[in-house]
């Protein structure tokens, strides 16, 4: 039996990561950068099998800078017959740049200061979220796929619109990531008029600013194309920021508490890590015939915080109608099965022993 | 041989930990908290020895709520004979509200969002800048005994005025805490809109809001205490957000990579945790019959970035004349030296073999 075939381009942390949890579950994995000397490290440190570009890949994963995603993502649809998807930390602007059924967006929530293949790890995406943004372009077969692949790496696979994942993770990633940095400068300038200053930083700041050492390459990129929805974040900070500093001003001591309690109870209910539930349910929707069901589907899951565990759409001999299997958590399945119907889908569940 | 005897008022997290670690040192330790059953548990998780007040106690360590250290060190002043110093994270309120020789102003830079003495650890301040805060009216001998003693926990003890602590630990503790509460109360604002948004929150967002985690019964005290400091730098923080934002707006490249470049070599130089070093050297400076010259003398090695791992008053027999005794890391010891005869000091400096 030959290996599944696979493809990475862009072998730097991400790709690195990939390719190695690729490989460790029996995949071939061939890759290149724009770099042949970083192709080269991945090759060395067993992230890829082989340099180069397999045109036979099933499907090839895209992990350049996010500002040269969508020209790599058309690139290597044109080199490759299987499928596409990229690992951008922004969506929109590259899935409306690349129109095709055979590519998925998506964007791993998994990362770390480290840069390049040195700071790979097969065990990355273990518990993390992995978006994929189906739209009403993608193939059902090639979303379902995608996510199998994805899922095989121990990550939570979330579904949600290009514009959606992009506001999102201005507030969750991008802000949070300029407030830091903006942190760390505010005292390094302070610390040229007051050298202690830094040596009284303690854990609560060094938690804060850690992710002020990674790569500022990235970043630009990054910000330019997620522009509109990481202004809007950072209007809101500054807003909120004022609003703080009036507090602390009127020394509103009931108002400061107000915002600390629902900050804390807000942290102390973060959700953890991704661990699979034990008592799943089974629910089969019947699969009209239009497009954009699969993305309509997963993302409703997403609005409804249903986890889709398990996908897979099982086509009828008739052709292309065929019917959608997925695995959710029992506790949560009567909702999504609420939510189909109340979207004219007719499904059945039951209960998995 | 009878233990030395010292007292803690307040038996949370700090001043359990501060128990936890005189007791392992050969201590005998009695304390008392405003709520009994909180002195209780210190005592059966074997922070005290005793519950109670100890007019004998060398030294008392005030760890309650920073709103009452004021009156309560003034308190232990009045029920005990020894020395008095507190670990409350804002000091110049309280330096100036306590005029007695018998006090030195504290503030342990360590702590946890655990609460209450079951989150105590006799290691908490191992490696741990702890803040001194000598003053002119300052008792010499005090302050080079409670020195010793927080010493001897491991910490590393950085010698600051009053005002110069508040500033500080406004740029480097309290608003980067109110900064991080105030991403995650926007986030989570946000996920009333869309319910995915916190199951996105990937390491980094937990890294920055870890410390809004912990309990906000202390902020109203603090930001009260401290409130032009932290009103100033919330002022930057604010301003250097709607510079971040006009950046992103203006998609300029250059300016947002120069910031985020000047952040990350910051964080990347962020000083490491404390560790003694092995080449050391021996100052001996003749300390003239004036008040305020070990505040002088310590808060100069501060301000040249001089770490003073050992520090010791020897009296002379004439009297009130004597020599204090400083060792110093043996690569900084010059730089230290000029300083002090830049000063008037007559310091003699040799190598410790």
């Amino acid at each position: 039996m030959t290996s599944r075939r696979a493809g990475v381009v862009g072998t730097g942390l991400i790709g690195g990561s990939i390719g190695l949890a690729l490989r460790q579950r029996g995949w071939h994995v061939t890759g290149h950068d724009a770099d042949p000397t970083r192709a080269e490290r991945a090759l060395a440190l067993g992230a890829l099998d082989a340099v180069g570009v397999d045109a036979a890949a099933e499907i090839t994963f895209v992990a350049t800078p996010v500002g040269a995603v969508g020209r790599v993502v058309v690139e290597t649809l044109g080199t490759t017959r299987g499928l596409v998807t990229d690992v951008g930390s922004v969506k929109a602007s590259i899935v409306e740049a690349v129109d095709d059924a055979r590519f998925v967006g998506g964007h791993p929530m998994a990362g770390s200061e480290q840069e390049g293949v040195e700071g790979a790890d097969a065990e990355l995406f273990e518990g993390a979220v992995w978006v994929l943004t189906p739209t009403a372009a993608t193939d059902d077969a090639a979303y379902a796929a995608v996510r199998t692949v994805v899922s095989s790496f121990g990550a939570e696979v979330v579904a949600l619109s290009p514009a959606q994942h992009d506001a999102l993770v201005a507030v969750v990633s991008h802000v949070p990531h300029l407030a830091a940095a903006t942190l760390m400068r505010l005292a390094d300038e302070r610390a040229e008029e007051h050298a202690a200053l830094l040596r009284l930083a303690a854990g609560g700041f060094r938690d804060m600013t850690r992710v002020a050492a990674g790569h500022p390459g990235i970043w630009p990129d990054i910000c330019g194309e997620n522009r509109v929805a990481i202004v809007d974040m950072l209007d809101r900070l500054v807003e909120a920021l004022a609003d703080m500093r009036d507090v602390v001003a009127k020394d509103d001591r009931a108002g400061l508490l107000a915002v600390l309690e629902r900050a804390r109870a807000a942290r102390v209910n973060l959700p953890a890590r991704f661990s699979r539930p034990s008592d799943l349910s089974e629910l089969r929707v019947p699969v009209p015939d239009r497009p954009g069901v699969l993305a309509d589907v997963t993302t409703l899951a997403t609005d409804l915080s249903v986890n889709i565990l398990d996908l897979e759409i099982a086509h009828s001999s008739e052709g292309q109608r065929g019917v959608l299997i997925m695995v959710v958590e029992a506790a949560l399945a009567e909702r999504f099965h609420g939510g189909l119907l109340a979207r004219g889908y007719r499904p059945s569940l039951r209960r998995l022993e």
